[in-house]
């Protein structure tokens, strides 16, 4: 079974090219999409698509509106041979919405217990709250049993799905012993190909006297223990967590261990890891709150993406970081919801998007292309984050004729259906 | 048919009382709700609910999930007549989850044709744009259809059911002639009993130089075509629209015709709009982004709410309003979301909340009781905006355990099911 999704009003591609407009986004009009066997098989306007895609639906099926709030419009399905040889393709009329590749959140921190609402109302009330941080949720997650935290991650994912994201990373870090952090990561592993080993990211109370020994631990048999179902090693580099020769051992040692680097850092401050990432490759350095001149020039002339997270600044009333001034140095930025339950409990990629247009000095376009392609690079893949033919078939029709939609209109749930490799995993 | 929710773990009522804490939210934990006839019967703990309803459930039906990521849980109906003698009773178990009453949502200007996406990129790009404007929006939407404008009418008010809100207000001020404005009260009331009449919304292009002869028309032969249709009179007091002079000649007017009186007012700079909402007891004044002591002692005896709206200063980049001097003053605030192609282009009363909590001093309690009971004393309303014996029967399962979560998980589409006068209106 192939899908075509065709009467696209706007399609973002993320692949510029002649005739296409958008920038970066390389949008294309009047568009339509073929889906084969989980790739993209072509895209091209509606105009040029094979004669047979016009052919009278044999199946309707509402998709529960259109750009201009028309009555519901219809999908079908049709018997083909013009359509590259396969026997039935589905038609689904996108009503003349907008459709862009799902959206790639390279920074969750789904695998947890308990949550942090009361902490949450203190900081927003102004009040010192002792028993919260991050320690609060490893003790949570580490009293949780697997069904519990399996059961939640679930929950989760499904509202990723929802919320138009297909890919996403998720990193372990509320475990911090090996037994635990080994389980963190296996749960993540049965969600995502997407698994980051984070035994760095707090110093455990019971080791807040030998932040080194605890590092020794991380290096030596927790690493042994989740390299195998990780894809990157992780470490939190600021005051308060690692210093940047503790972060530094950890990435070099999860490389050895053939993990892919990223790391956390200049999140609270300006410091050293952003250098540090750029010294290392990491594939991003996430975060990025306070950067020097120097760090945006080294990270302008580097292979690693700079990954903000505008629900930390959001849902602790930091400071935004500039994104502008990274953009107009050139250096690659993706936007990430940073989910978790103490700095940043959103999973909604269309929320990071909207406060980074209004805060952070991005266009919609370049917000856009940060959450999609600009994900995809800061996890080193090319098989996501763009629509192009062979592809992963990875995509979201919005309710609404523009991508700029998502920032003109925050907060409003507007991803109607979103497929997978091809197949629908979300609708509303 | 009455339906018995059971098995919620936070009950936002709205009505304060002995044993029941959240201040103004009077919340039950572990509480069930009876709705008969559309209305609440009666709330009360779950331990004291009636015996019957403990009875096995005679249906199962997922409710898609709970506060804790557990599997679905159940609903179910029984026959009883222990429960004041009804025949049956649905049984839905809202396992553990929040239940708050339906949002009010008294501010807003849905009935309008085409969009301003184009204008908000280049406000959010720092440029100007020439063809933007209120003026651009009635030109869209005079040429609009009847049908055309219906249908996008129809597609908000699924966005709002979507989204928690079970009463809403719509005003007119994009027809801005006698035949276009009349058309609008009449389209806006096919969907809601909240009318606001706003011809004084700007002055038209064609009376750009004879602006009270617009105003004589207002309050003339368009204020005559469209009272009956309308239950309130508004006024856009602000420089750029009406002066306090002509903004009081379009209230009092529309007083004389029997309907009430809100006002848009000090949304761009300190002005004379609240204190005349006050001295003709206007339900509310709207926006009071810029305000003196003076307006706010004025505010704080009378019987004026002031509404605040959030996506608008999230929209355009304003400051926001300082609701927490308000509330410490005494002042009842409302929160609303102005969901208009302009200026604010949200209809999401969860996204308000969160901006109301994070940029203007709220807590989550005071900014849910503003978008429930807020919203009604905004529109004089006692039947909604709580959970008491005999209210309308207007609520909203969260997927979540508490309201907090609307502030705490920005962006993320929490609201499960919605029931208005006890038939379920919007489900996920
Ligand atoms: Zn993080
Ligand atoms: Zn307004």
């Amino acid at each position: 079974m192939s899908t075509l999704i065709a009467n696209i009003g706007e399609l973002v591609t993320n692949e510029p090219a002649p005739g296409r407009d958008g920038g970066p986004l390389g949008i294309v009009r009047d568009a339509a999409v073929l889906i084969e066997h989980g790739r993209v098989a072509w895209v091209c306007r509606a105009a040029d698509a094979p004669a047979a895609t016009a052919a009278a639906p044999h199946r309707t099926v509402a998709t529960g509106g259109s750009a201009h709030g028309a009555p519901a419009v219809r999908d079908g399905s049709m018997n083909s041979d013009a359509t590259r040889g396969t026997s039935e393709v589905e038609v689904v009329d996108a009503g003349g919405r907008a459709v862009i590749p799902g959206f790639v959140d390279s920074h969750t921190h789904l695998v947890f217990g308990g949550d942090r609402a009361d902490e949450f109302s203190a900081r927003m009330a102004g009040r010192r709250y002792e028993a919260g941080g991050i320690r609060s949720t490893v003790a949570a997650t580490r009293a949780a049993s697997d069904d519990e935290l399996g059961a939640r991650l679930a929950g989760f994912v499904g509202e990723l799905h929802a919320q138009g994201t297909t890919t996403f990373e998720v990193k372990s870090g509320y475990g911090l012993s090996v037994a635990d952090e080994a389980r963190l990561v296996r749960l993540a592993g049965e969600v995502t190909d997407e698994v980051t080993f984070l035994g760095a990211h707090v110093v455990p109370a019971e080791y807040a006297d030998a932040p080194d020994a605890y590092v020794d631990l991380v290096v030596g048999e927790m690493l042994t223990a989740c390299a195998p179902h990780a894809r990157w090693v992780d470490a939190f580099c600021e005051r308060g967590a690692f210093t940047p020769e503790q972060s530094r051992r950890v990435l070099e040692a999860g490389a050895a261990a053939g993990l892919g680097i990223r790391l956390h850092g200049n999140q609270l401050g300006e410091g050293d890891g952003v250098r540090l990432a750029v010294e290392l490759s990491a594939a991003s350095v996430d975060h990025c709150t306070y950067l020097s001149a120097a760090d945006i020039a080294a990270l302008a002339t580097s292979a690693t993406v700079a990954t903000l997270l505008p629900g930390v600044e959001f849902s602790t009333r930091q400071p935004y970081p500039d994104a502008r001034r990274l953009l107009d140095a050139g250096v690659t930025v993706a936007l990430a919801s940073d989910c978790n339950p103490g700095s940043s409990f959103t999973s909604s990629m269309p929320f990071c998007i909207a406060v980074a247009v209004r805060d952070m000095g991005m266009t919609p376009a370049e917000a856009v292309w940060a959450s999609t392609a600009g994900g995809a690079a800061a996890l080193r893949r090319t098989d996501v984050g763009a629509i192009r033919p062979g592809a992963r078939a990875d995509l979201a029709l919005l309710d609404a004729p523009s991508h700029v939609h998502l920032a003109y209109r925050p907060g409003v749930p507007l991803v109607a259906r979103v497929w997978k490799e091809g197949e629908v995993i979300a609708e509303r």
